[in-house]
């Protein structure tokens, strides 16, 4: 048979030693992290029922979302693509608390698409979600955590992307576009398609005002582009003007505590927030033209599982983050290699060293391979009635 | 919307605060465990090529994946039901190593059926896998770490169940069964459906002495199981005679290491077992009428990915173990709540008490509910210009 047959399929991988050691250590240290800041740990399903999945967030998760058949009721299940919505589920469901809930995980998601993160159709999803608190103190607490992530996972010189995709919302209903025409500019908007723009808002007998708004949104990132929104969408409804003092504030709560963080404004980066209502975040390093975390608020989504919440939280892929971190954190594995022996003075001291956290390899009879092919620097060798480490 | 839409499917189970936490817990060190023994983490892909997934492993496990459609490629994809086929893969096709290999993993795996572990579908399998030796030290030091894995888990009083598939299949093939014949009555026999064997061993014209033991197989079983074959089946041929062999030296090795733990023998015990050549065997407690963990020897299955290794290994089901344990080792998480005040002190003595391993939960301006109802037993209080820990 050929070995073309063990191949994985596209952007499905695997991890063998030494690195799956390494991404179960960031796994820890990520979810100490969270624990610290109070997040609870949850551990939501796999599989669902494909609307529990799929409830109040939008087509394209749908799209990215594997179909199965539940042989036991005959109903379709999807595999997970997202846990954020699984999250919002817990809390508006299954918790039902009244102070606010905050919520972490990770866990692998699949994809039927590899357009996600670097190509990958099964990232795995570690994020932070907080419920239940409507101000932007509880968006900087998440865009702080989100920050604090990546420096525990060894990324360096991250930068923020903020956004507000009410902007974009709030002004397609004032100019009166009907729903498919939302979500056609929508789609243009987010791959910043220039003429695809141009060609949409000609086509939507617009007055000149509100032609002049949506098609200010695709310029209207860098440095400055919250200065320039508020001039040149000065004109815009109440909707727009408290977005941008949102983002205003936002901006200014996040500089007071991580002046370090460089931040740029991107009205129109709209690209994978499917189910989010206010602020939009992603981080980015510069060697990477893709961002590396994501997240914001998405105020609504619990209200269909019972229980409208405020909620806001991020989400990044645990093995991205691995790959980004610089590679001398793999882990070296030296063992102590123990001969096979039936001496419970032997046995005993095995214990004892493995206890500790030590590792201790036993010989088998016969084995191929010496201590060194096993990883180990030093043997247990016997001296007197006593078994002693040695270096080899 | 009605409520029975969040319900999850059968089998199908979500952890929630706080045990999540302490499945992580026992995640973590059970692979700690499995480190300091010499078991280097892979983490194999959720999803293969099903061939990939399925060779070597006979019709059952197939049945109990889960099959969807790749939209890439529009081959067959299959979400792994077990994780060993997986491992033995990764031995024979990645690592490719000479020296003995050890390795372990844990992770998520569906069943389309509920037949399995308690009647899930989604346990959390953990295991271990021994390649490159064939000697009964193998199958001792997998046993071993077996019952360590389960101590370490929290359960107590475990017996365990032996049995060697080898037995059944030679007698099958000195019988002169077909393979249809041999495929029936293993299913009867893994039920013990006495009737049901009686009725096909009538039905296969058999000799007296090849039907006697065929027959006898159903109630080999018990503390006495093995000495009673050794005299049953003494007129079987060599295969049978090393089979009863490689028992009786691991049951001795077994109880020189472990004298506390009871052996029972099976010869009929054949469930779950479905690439095994070898030994056999299953971890039981008295309360619970299904093994907590299983394993066995399965020689053959990396033939197919390229190499022909040696095989031993066990597995059980993470969820189940922490059911299992005692209830009291449930984590309590007490934080220290902290006011909304932007002084740059609090921030920093926060910072600390977090890199501390302290859980501090920020208040947020307005929020809903107290210190008492975000689980916090303690608050930052300002004296003087410092802030300190105090109890509430």
């Amino acid at each position: 048979m050929n070995n073309v047959h063990w191949l994985l399929p596209e952007g499905i991988d695997e991890l063998l030693p030494p690195k799956a050691l390494l991404l179960e250590k960031k796994r820890r240290d990520l979810l100490d992290l969270f624990n610290s800041w109070g997040y609870d740990l949850i551990q939501p399903p796999f599989i669902e029922y494909l609307e529990s999945l799929l409830t109040g967030t939008g087509g394209d998760l749908d799209l990215r979302t594997f179909k199965i058949t539940d042989q036991v009721t005959g109903r379709t299940l999807g595999i997970r693509a997202d846990i954020t919505p699984q999250a919002a589920r817990i809390d508006a469901h299954q918790l039902r608390r009244d102070a606010p809930t905050r919520l972490c995980y990770v866990g692998t998601v699949l994809n039927t698409r590899t357009d996600g993160f670097a190509g990958s159709r099964s990232p795995v999803q570690i994020g932070a979600e907080l419920y239940g608190h409507a101000g932007e103190e509880s968006d900087q607490e998440i865009l702080c955590l989100m920050l604090e992530t990546l420096e525990k996972a060894g990324v360096e010189n991250v930068y923020i992307d903020l956004g507000h995709v009410g902007i974009f919302r709030a002004l397609a209903e004032e100019s009166g576009l009907n729903k498919q025409q939302e979500l056609e500019l929508f789609d243009a908007l987010q791959r910043k398609a220039v003429p695809e723009i141009t060609v949409l808002l000609a086509s939507y007998n617009l007055t000149p005002e509100h032609h002049l708004r949506l098609s200010s949104l695709a310029s209207l990132s860098g440095d400055d582009a919250l200065v320039r929104a508020q001039e040149l969408l000065s004109g815009a409804g109440e909707s727009v003007q408290s977005a941008l003092k949102q983002m205003e504030r936002l901006s200014n709560l996040l500089a007071e505590q991580r002046p370090d963080v460089p931040v740029h404004f991107d009205l129109a980066e709209l690209r994978g927030y499917h189910y989010h209502t206010g602020v939009v975040f992603a981080a980015f390093v510069p060697e990477l033209g893709q961002e590396i975390a994501r997240g914001g608020r998405y105020d609504d989504i619990g209200q269909l599982f019972g229980r409208a919440r405020p909620a806001c939280g991020f989400s990044a892929d645990l093995k991205m983050l691995m790959r980004l971190a610089n590679s001398e954190n793999l882990v070296e594995q030296v063992g102590i290699f123990a001969p096979s022996d039936d001496d419970p003075v032997l046995r005993q001291r095995i214990r004892e060293l493995r206890a500790e956290g030590r590792r201790v390899i036993v010989a088998l009879p016969g084995q191929k391979g010496d201590a060194s092919s096993m990883s180990c620097g030093e043997a247990l060798e016997k001296q007197g009635v006593e078994w002693v480490v040695k270096p080899l």
